[in-house]
Formats: C-alpha cells, sequence, structure tokens
C-alpha cells in the first residue's frame, strides 16, 4: 500500500487503512510487548515516512495540522505505533529546525528518497552518555534510555553532554554505526511496543558533521521550537488513544453489555446513566479535540514563521499547546477508567485487551507532569512570563 | 453611540464600548435589581439591535459567529443585558424561522427601521396563560411568567393554550396592546437586572395575523431551529460571565491578594498554587469557547441550509450545542466558586460584587437540565437516536 | 429557655430548640445584615455559654465532641451563628490554654456566674495595632480586622505588636473599656450577621494582668492547641451550613420540583438523575461528617492531656483537623452549588434565601487556605513533618 | 504459622506477617495468574479460617468490624486474595444466615474442626446451571461463571435454577462431589490470582439436606443480610487495594522520583504539587476508611440482632453499606490512578507492578454498579424507601 499521496484526503485514508489493519492484531502485539517490527514495515510501506518532508525535497509536504491528524488515527489502533510514528514525524524536521540549512536539506532529501525511519533517545534528563572530542570528530560511551524505537531506525538521533560544555550535543549517526548495543530493558505495563530500551555507547563514533547545528541564526526562537510539537504531537497520541478506548466500549455496550437488574430497562443502551456517561464522554472528547486542533492550526502558523518565529511568538503557541495537553491528559485518563462502567466486569477479559488503553495512556502522559503545565499557563496569565525553553516547553 | 457598524470589526468594537460603560454599574445595578432601563436604553442608542437582520431588510446582517461573540463580551460585564440582549438577537429572527414569509419580512424590516427592542414569555412549562378565539381574532387570559425584560419590549412574543388543541399558539404583541400587567415579582438571587417577572392578562387582544405561522413549508426542521440557536445563545452568555470572573479575579490578584504566611513567597502572583488554579480556569475557559465557538459554526451552517435544513442536521447541531452548553456550565460554575480561591478573604465584600458572577451563573444555568443534555447527547452516541424536539432541544 | 443542661442530651435539645428559632428568620437578618444582637441575646438566654467551662468553675462541662455537634446545629439554621457562637466557646478556654493558671480560673469562673459573651479580632495577619508600655500597663492605638461580633461582647480578645518584640500580645478586656470604636464595614456577602467589622482604638488601656500568659510551662505544646480547636470548630460551621442547605433542598425538591419534560416520571422525586445526585449529597456529607467526628475524638483525647500534650500529638491531631477540613470544603462547596440542580430554576426566588449557604459557606472556607493544609499533610505524609505552629495549623 | 488466635490483636498481627509474606510474590503470581494454592495453603496455616465461626462452636468468635480489618490488611498485599478470604469469612456464615439451625451449627463446627476453606458461583444473574428432582435428592446440569476460588475449596456453594421455580435454590457441596469441572477460563487484567472461573456440571448430586434453609423464620430480613455483609467486605477489598498503592507509591517517590527540572526543588519531596496530591490521598482515604468502619460498627450491631433484625434495619444498614462502598470505589480509582503523577515514568516498569493496584481495584469494583447503589441511596434519602432486597443490596 505503497500510494502516491498528495493529498490530505489521501494520506487520511492511508493512515485509516494502517490503522485498521494495527488493530486487528494490537492486544496480541501488547502482550507480547518486544520490537515493533511488523509495525515499522507497515509504516515503511505505507509512503507515510515523508508527510512532512516539503515536496520540494521529495516529500509529502502535509502540514502539522493533517499530519498530527494521522498520527492521532494511527493511535486509536494503538498508542505505541502512534508514538513510534509521531516521534519520527518530529524528527525528520530536526534538521530544518536545529540544523544548518545543509543538514536541513539532506535530512529532507534522504528521508523523502530513502523512505527512511527516524528514532531517538535525545532525553537530557538523562546525562550518562558523555562525548569526547576525538581528533576532529567524535566518541560516544555511556548509557542513554528511553531510545523509542532505536533499534529498527534508519537515522539516531541522541543527545550526549562533554565534560566542562554546559549545552548537550545533538547528533545523528546512521544504523550501521558501530559500537551501540541495546539492553533490551524496556518492560513496562504501557506503551510496550515502542520498544523503549537503553543503549550502551562502546567508543562509537560521531563524525563532526552528524553534530547538529548551529542553526542560523543561532539562539533563534524557532531553533527550539520542534520542543513544542513533540508536545502537541504527544497529544495527539493522547487523543488517539482516548478515541479507541471510546470506539471499543462503545461498540461493546451495544453489542455485551447487559442492563443492570434494578435498572428497569431491556437494554443496557437505554439505561439513564450508561447513556449520562457516554454523553460526558462525547462532550470531554469534543472539548479535547477541539482544543488540540486548535493548537495544531497555531503550530502551523508559527511554523510557516520559520526563523521570523519571534520569543513571544514561540512562548503562546507554547501555552495552547500545554493547555491541550493538560486537557487531553484529563480527559484521556477519565474516558480510559470510566469505559469500564458502562460495559461491565466480564469486559475485563484479557482478550478484549480494554486495559491496554488506560495502560498506554497513563504511561505516555507521565512523559513529562501536568502540574508544571498548569504553573507554567498560570504564570503566562498572571505574570505574562513567557514558559522557560526547555526540552519539553 | 449609534455607528453605522457593518463589519464584524464595528459592532465588536461597539459591544466592546457598551459593554466597558455597563461594567462601571454593574455592582449598583445587581443590588438595585428591578427594570433595565438604562441597560435597554444603551442597546437602543448601540445600534446594535438589528445586528442579525439580514442588510436586505435594513440590518446589520451579521452571523450568528459574530452575533454571538457580541453576546458573550456584553454578558462579560453584566450577565442580565447578556440574557437580555442575546433573547433578542433570536426573536427578531422568530419570524423568519417560525412565521409566514410575510412576517419574516415585516419583522426584519420593522425591527431595523424602528431599532426595535424584543422580549418574550414563550416558556411552554407555564400553560396558565389561555387562548380563546373571538370572532377571526383571539382574547388573552391568564398569566404566564419568566417574562424576561417583557416591559421595556416594542414587541412581544408569548406562547398561550387553547383548550382541545395541543400544540400552543406562539404570537407577537406591541407594547402598546391593552390588558397586560407586569406583576413586577423578579427577585431571584441572579440575573437580577432581566426582570423576569410574571404578567397578568386580562383579555388581552391577539389580531389573527400576530399570531405565528405557519411555516412555509409546514413541519420542516428549521421552523423549530430557533431553540438550538437559543440554547447556543445561553451558553455564550454562560461563557461571558465566567470570562468576567476570571477577569476581574485575575486584576485582584495581581494588585490585592496577599500571599499566604507559609507559602515562602513574596507575592500571590508567585505562589505555587494560585498559578496551578489560574492555569486550569485558563484551559477550562478555553476549552469551553473552542467548543461553543465551534457548535456557533454548526448553526450558521444549518443556518443557511434555511428550510433545506434536514432533521438530521438540526439534530446533530443540537447534539453540538448541547455538548458546548454542558462544558461551559461545569466550567463557568467551576470557576465563579473557585475565583476566591485565588483571591482570599476580602475578596468577599459586597463592593466588589464578585458573588454576582456566581449567582447569575448558578441562576441562569438552571434554565433546563444538563443532566438531560447529557442524556440526549449519549442517546445520540450510543443509539443513533436524534434529541426530541422541544423548546430546548 | 435558660436549662440547667448537664447531660448531652440537654444541651443538644436546647441547641435543636434555639437552632429551630433562628431558622424562622435566617433569610430576612441575612439580607438585613447588621449587628446580631437578636442572636446573641438567644444564646445568653439558652445557658449554652458555659458549655465547655468544666464542671468545678460553675460550668457545663461537655466534652469538645458534644461541644462541636451543639457548633453545627446551630450552624444548620445560619451560618453566622455558628461561627459567633463557635469562636466564643473557644475563647472560653483560652485562658486555660495560653493563660497562667490564674487567668484560667478567673475566666472559666467568670464566664459561668455572668453568662458572659465572648469575642475575638486576633488575627495576626493584620499588624496595624500597636501595643506600648505605659507604667506598668499598656496603651492600644490603630485598627484591627475582622472583629467577629465584638461590638456585643463582655469580654474581647486581640493581639497587638510592640515595637521591636516578635511575639505578638494577646490580651483580654472587658466590653466598658474606653476607647474602642467600630468601623462598621462589615459587608461582605457571607456570614453577613457576624459583624466582622473592623475597631480603631484610641489610646486603650490594657492592665497588665489582662495579657495572656505566659502559660506553664512555658512553649509548651499545649499552649497552642487551641488554634487547632479552632480550625476544627469552622470544620462543623461549615458542615452545619452544608447540612442546612441539604435539607432546604431536600424538602423543597420533595415538594416543589416539578419532572423535567422529557424524564418520563411523575415526580421529580422519581427522576433517575435528581436520586443519583442525592445519593451523591449523601455519601459525601457521610464522609465528612464521619471524618470531622473522628477528629473531634482526637482533639478530646489531646485535650485531657493538657499540658503533657507532646509536639507530635499536637502535630497529628492538626494533621486529622486539616484532613476534615479540606474534606468538609470540598463537600460544603459542592453541595451548596449542586443543590439547585435537584431544586429547579424557581428555587433561585430571593425569598428562598437558598444561595445564603453558598455565600456563607464560599466565604467563611476562605479563613485560611486549604491548598496548604493539603500541603502539610503532604508533608507530613512524605516527610513525616509536622505541621507549622501558627495561628492555623 | 498457625496460632491460637483469640485476641483481635493476635489475628490482626497473623493477618499483618501473611499480607507481608504476600507482598513479596504479589507482582509475580499477578503476572503468572492461574491457581492461587499457594495463597489458600496460607490461608489454612495461618489458623485464620474460622475467624467468624464463633467460639461456642470452636471458631476464633471475631466480630465483623475485626475481621473486615483482616480482609482489609491482606487485600492491601494482594487484592486476589483478600477476594478469596472475604467470600470465604461470608460463607462460612452463610449456615447461619441462610440455613436451617442445625446447618448453622454444622457448618460453624465442620469449619472450625477441619479448618475447611469455602467459595462460591452464587452468581444469580447467570441462570445457566439448571437443578432437576431425583428422588428425594438433586441433579444439577449446566454451567455457572463467576467460581472464584471454587477449584481449591472444601465446601462449594452455587446457586440453581429450576425449571417452573422462581426463587434459585443454593446449596453447599463438598469437594469430592463429581461431575463438576473447571473451564480454567479466567483470564481478566484484574483480580488474576481468584481463579474466578466458570464451572460445568454434569449430573452433579446434590442431597435433598445440602439445599440451604429454609432460615427459621422464613422471609426475615436476617435471612438475606449476608448480601450486606459481603457489599461491606468488597469494600475493604477496595480499600486495602487503595491502601497498598498508596503506601507503594509513598515509598518509591520517597526512594527514586527524581524532581522536576523546572521546579526549583531537590528533591520530589519538596515539590508543591507533589506534596498537594499525597494531601489530596491522605484525605480521601482518611474519608473512605472512616465510612467503611463506621459501617462495620452498623454491620455488627445488626448482625447481633440475629432474626429479630427488621427489614426498616436492614435497609438503613445497607444504605450505609452503599455508601461506604460509592466512596471507596471513587477514592480507590482516584489514587491508583494518580500514584503514577507522584513516583513519574520509570514507575511504571513492570517489575513494580504499581499498575495491578488500578488493575485489581478497576476489575473487582464493577462487581456491581455504583450507580445503582447512588440511586438507592437518593431513594432512600429523599423518598424514605429501603433499597430492593437482591444479592447486592
Amino acid at each position: 500500500m505503497v500510494l502516491n499521496a498528495t493529498q490530505p484526503k489521501d494520506y487520511i485514508d492511508i493512515a485509516e487503512a494502517v490503522s485498521k489493519e494495527l488493530v486487528q492484531t494490537a492486544v496480541a502485539r501488547d502482550i507480547q510487548a518486544g520490537v515493533p517490527e511488523e509495525e515499522i514495515n507497515k509504516l515503511r510501506e505505507s509512503g507515510l515516512l515523508s508527510l512532512v518532508v516539503p515536496k520540494q525535497y521529495g516529500g509529502i509536504g502535509a502540514t502539522w495540522i493533517d499530519a498530527l491528524k494521522v498520527v492521532r488515527k494511527l493511535s486509536k489502533a494503538d498508542g505505541s505505533i502512534g508514538q513510534l510514528y509521531g516521534n519520527h514525524l518530529n524528527l525528520t524536521a530536526l534538521g530544518h529546525v536545529s540544523g544548518t540549512l545543509e543538514q536541513k536539506e539532506k535530512y529532507y532529501r534522504e528521508t523523502a528518497k530513502n523512505n527512511l525511519f527516524w528514532a531517538n533517545a535525545i532525553n537530557t534528563r538523562d546525562t550518562r552518555l558523555k562525548i569526547t572530542p576525538d581528533g576532529e570528530n567524535y566518541r560516544l560511551n555511556g548509557v542513554k534510555s528511553f531510545a523509542t524505537g532505536v533499534a529498527l531506525a534508519d537515522l539516531r538521533v541522541f543527545s550526549a553532554v562533554q565534560d566542562g560544555v554546559e549545552i548537550p550535543f545533538f547528533f545523528v549517526i546512521p544504523k550501521d554505526r558501530e559500537g551501540l548495543v541495546s539492553n533490551q530493558d524496556w518492560d513496562n505495563f504501557g506503551q510496550r511496543r515502542t520498544d523503549s530500551v537503553s543503549f550502551t555507547f562502546n567508543n562509537v563514533l560521531v563524525y563532526k558533521d552528524e553534530i547538529l547545528g548551529p542553526p542560523s541564526p543561532p539562539d533563534n526562537a524557532f531553533a527550539t521550537f520542534l520542543g513544542i510539537i513533540a508536545q502537541l504531537t504527544k497529544v495527539n497520541v493522547y487523543l488517539g488513544i482516548t478515541k479507541g478506548a471510546f470506539a471499543a466500549a462503545r461498540e461493546y455496550t451495544q453489542t455485551n453489555t447487559k442492563p443492570w437488574i434494578t435498572s428497569g430497562v431491556e437494554t443496557a443502551t437505554q439505561d439513564p446513566y450508561i447513556l449520562h456517561h457516554y454523553g460526558e464522554f462525547w462532550v470531554e472528547l469534543q472539548a479535547a479535540f477541539s482544543l488540540a486542533d486548535k493548537a495544531a492550526q497555531q503550530v502551523q502558523v508559527a511554523w510557516e514563521k520559520d526563523v521570523a518565529l519571534t520569543p513571544e511568538e514561540r512562548g503562546e503557541v507554547a501555552i495552547a499547546v500545554s493547555a491541550a495537553k493538560a486537557l487531553a491528559t484529563r480527559v484521556g485518563i477519565d474516558i480510559t477508567n470510566r469505559i469500564f462502567e458502562v460495559t461491565g466486569t466480564r469486559a475485563t477479559a484479557t482478550k478484549y485487551g480494554f486495559d491496554r488503553y488506560w495502560r498506554d495512556l497513563r504511561t505516555f502522559t507521565l512523559h513529562d507532569p501536568v502540574d508544571y503545565k498548569l504553573r507554567d499557563i498560570g504564570n503566562w496569565v498572571l505574570n505574562k512570563e513567557l514558559p522557560p525553553v526547555t526540552q519539553y516547553s
């Protein structure tokens, strides 16, 4: 199903088709965990890898607005694939945002031409990976955690710290670079097919031109904008998972749930409390979708400003994305919990896998704390201070 | 300030100016309650009475999208004026929706030409007002409650029931019609300047052509669509009140609130919990605005279909509006309660009138129960049944 | 109705009788606000002023467990009288807790013998009242806010600061002491009959033996324990108000509320959502009562330890009281809001005064922020640190 | 560790010891699922099987108040064992409540004497198990689901329906009775070690004296009281699971969680939001414990009335238990979700098994819907109607 996807309708349709295929095996793959080879192969075959690569470099040239719809669609089937694909999309634009002009062009072109899959373990909070100069190039030693999908990626992005240098290095190395070993230690209760293992680096070579940047002009607000897009990408994974939970529950209630013995109604679909719960789910979902979609429009406007993006503009988009994130988290956790109250005890059978929605969402929404997103929003509301520029905001 | 308002920017600016004037006296008028003469005079002078009257009939011709923004803007200053003006806007379109083609034209033209103010006591749940034939015309006797703003209205809309006839009559009578007496019995804790009194009718004449309808074609879905617009109008009043509460609290926290003795911060604006509350307020507000704005777009699309609107389309817009209403109610009640937790005890002084936001919203959100909106949404989600066609849905 | 109340049943019955009288006029007095002369006269006549004065000093000798039930009972009728009486009870024990042994005996005896009413403006956050030595006595100048009921009190407690002295002075002066003027400036939206005005002090004399303390032994944990009792007293005022709201709503739903038009039931008391709301109210109320009652038992145990109370024991009771307070606040705010969803629009008529429950509770729950109570509890849970000793914890 | 447990302190200590042993292997057993042989053996060895058997029949003679504390203690380690043991305790009293006087004595004595373990598949909603007369005895054919722990039980309780007879039969059969086959089909995401399989019955013999009852007097309110005790037993399982989650999270936060990068604090235990969450957890837990403990006292009072229990008294205890259940469910779901917000992403590793608290609680709280508990409470609050007598209320 590698299509010439050039119109939004095309790639939304492709995503829909991939999603429908993946949902068939989602429960089994969740139990199995392990390396998501099958899923990433499907992504490669789908033609969706170059979705945000601009047309001038051979890509599909979708906006972030449309690209995030694709992320949401895939996540509805399976949170893991949503995260893998979302990360990939973000990383295909990393050269554009944080690289030199040469890197921007090189990575865009290669991605489109060779249908490359990207993954990363940037995770600047883990500082165990050290980089040291080696002639004009560099060497890596140490460990890095949360290397989501890196085992299968054609291009791999990491961050590492050099002794005595405050700012970490970001760099891109190819799959065949020697000295990386997966510790095969991802065994968490959610997002189980993301293979978010740690990697050990044994004197791994990094060529100097694999080090990202400096962006031009340096210190422009756009150079750190990918973190904001990455946040909104996560939001869309959350919403996809939540929509998946909602849809699965609805079908189950319609077909399996029995009315309660004192309810006085003949079918569960007439139960006044079940109807009320679904009413609340719908309201919450619409609100969360609506806020996420609005943030996507703001992200796209900012994206098109490119290096002309001001720190104020960047900060205001960050606030909008944080708001969408806080809401999507709250709504998602609520719905993935309450679906059981409208389906019943038998819906807890492992064969349905309805707990995977909660496990995936609960795990992935911990990526960075919502409490601090709310504080940042409050600080902007009350004090007009922009959120601090970090990997997460 | 009667302007030639022909562009959205114009009438939004006018609304902003009226809002700023009204907020100055809002606390005093809330305490005083009584007949909103000053406010309705301001509306008359503003030029905003013909906002949704199409240009071809001499009106401004605003979309519902823009008109509801004006409602929200006025409600930010004062929930009562928001309700009065919102009702007025809805009623100016009543001839269009539920009347004959002659009535549509007549009421649109007269409203624009004579700068007329509309009010009503339709309230079909109160069946004490009886209509009886009197030759080719009719007579009214009895009582009707919740006659919001009717005392000051140029055109007055009521419903009444005829013995042995199931469907109530709707009709429009002018201000100078004899036999109506206000019972001056509106004394409620919220929306105090709406003068939502009951009226007693002593053999009041209704000419046959003052009876609304029949619409053409009869029983078309559009003929009952004004109820949906009226619901969304209320939503925008709720949101305006909530935004007013938020803005007032923010200014107070910035200027008056003292940091708590064990907080370890120098100003209340640095308090981690106060920041978190404001962050939550913001997220909730954005979500509620976003859902209301989306529903307004759906309303406008439906509006433009006019009598081609299908029952399915009408029902789906009703669901979207109900969702916006459920969310606006929840968000509004939450924020008008919690503003005190970010302002402190002294903010309860009567001079600030910060309780009026809660009193207005709590009162007006009881108009019809949100629980049944959620049930209707659930019934549509689970069973694909459209909401029942009532005055409220 | 001055009875010889010597058994719990007796004074609970008296409180019930006073409560039933007060509720008759509660709506009118709330509107009127002003000085609560009628209410305090009723308290004087009731014989309840010496409720916690030990029998050996001529008092009734009730435990705090029973005394707080009386506070709750009175507050059900009227939050203002609950606050006035609760403060009074606490203050009658002030000499015991923070005074010398002579002061303990003197104030207990005089209260019982002369049926004295106590009030205060301790409020250490307001540091505008200055005390200066004047020979062996002292003089007061300045202003003090939140002097709840002081205008009518026989014994009046204040705190004041002396230049260069870190710890404020607490003292008790009689009603006839010259130089105090009420600024008659209490006009807030809740607790309107507490007359919580500010007072201006013009060179007011304080005799040296009117200065409280030092307690013996100094710095014992019991010497600051009255602040904890005062917190639990507030909790019981909150719960009384909430119970009043619940009872008023229930009666209204049973007798006035109409079923919704699409509910399919004949009476509002059969509506599935109304039943569900009342079910939730009940659960919340029982939980809040239960936690408050348990804290009262802990308070009484601590009280009976007297000066043997350790800081750890004091701190753990403070945690239990804070938990009761956080829950009572949340439950009270929820119920005083939602009673309208089970009664309907007409229940907002001023004549019912159902908003006074929210206004009273919203105002009084701001006394000190719940967020910091939760932080203190969390700090104890996680770090085993006792709450800081303040007027509030 | 078979002790002569004759004092509350003794068996609470035993339960504590069993709990500490079980928690060591809880994560592994949860993953493995399967038949809880090891756990039930531990229960047999503990001497706790005869906990509620009265002393006169050779048992320990604990009150329900103390017995439920033991249930809660075991559930803290492992929700499955809590459910198995709670069911067992309830069933040991089944002869007393619903049997003849002979059955009461027989089952009490045998349980104590032979250290018997009970289990059941009463589950009257599943009507596939049929009973037919066979001479003076009976035969069983069909299927019964949710046979929690039956595979390992010495005495097994089922219900079955006879064609043409409205009321189902309840009966007790021993382990060695031929013709029962476990379908080994319990594979659900929570309470995985309860082995709640379905059983197929092939012409299984039931002797006439194995049929429970009739109680004496027939139709007394006490005869259906075990259902209420069973509900409160579940509540204590919920609370034990929740307490386990809370304790596990607290230890993790204290030892593993890192402070957030923009928090400005050095340890996670100083984070203002983490402290606030723990404060809320504590308040919720105390409230839920408090309500459950109060209900246990009411259950015990009712229990001691035995057949003198009136329907009104039974109903009021049912309401108290339902309130405790509604609160425990809400609190438990909240805490088992939010522990991750105070521990962080790494706490989702499978090795910690922290999701088992949510999985166990989410599964077991679906036993019967809380919405109908709340409706029943509301119906009692508003209409003074007692809850319908069912297996669940």
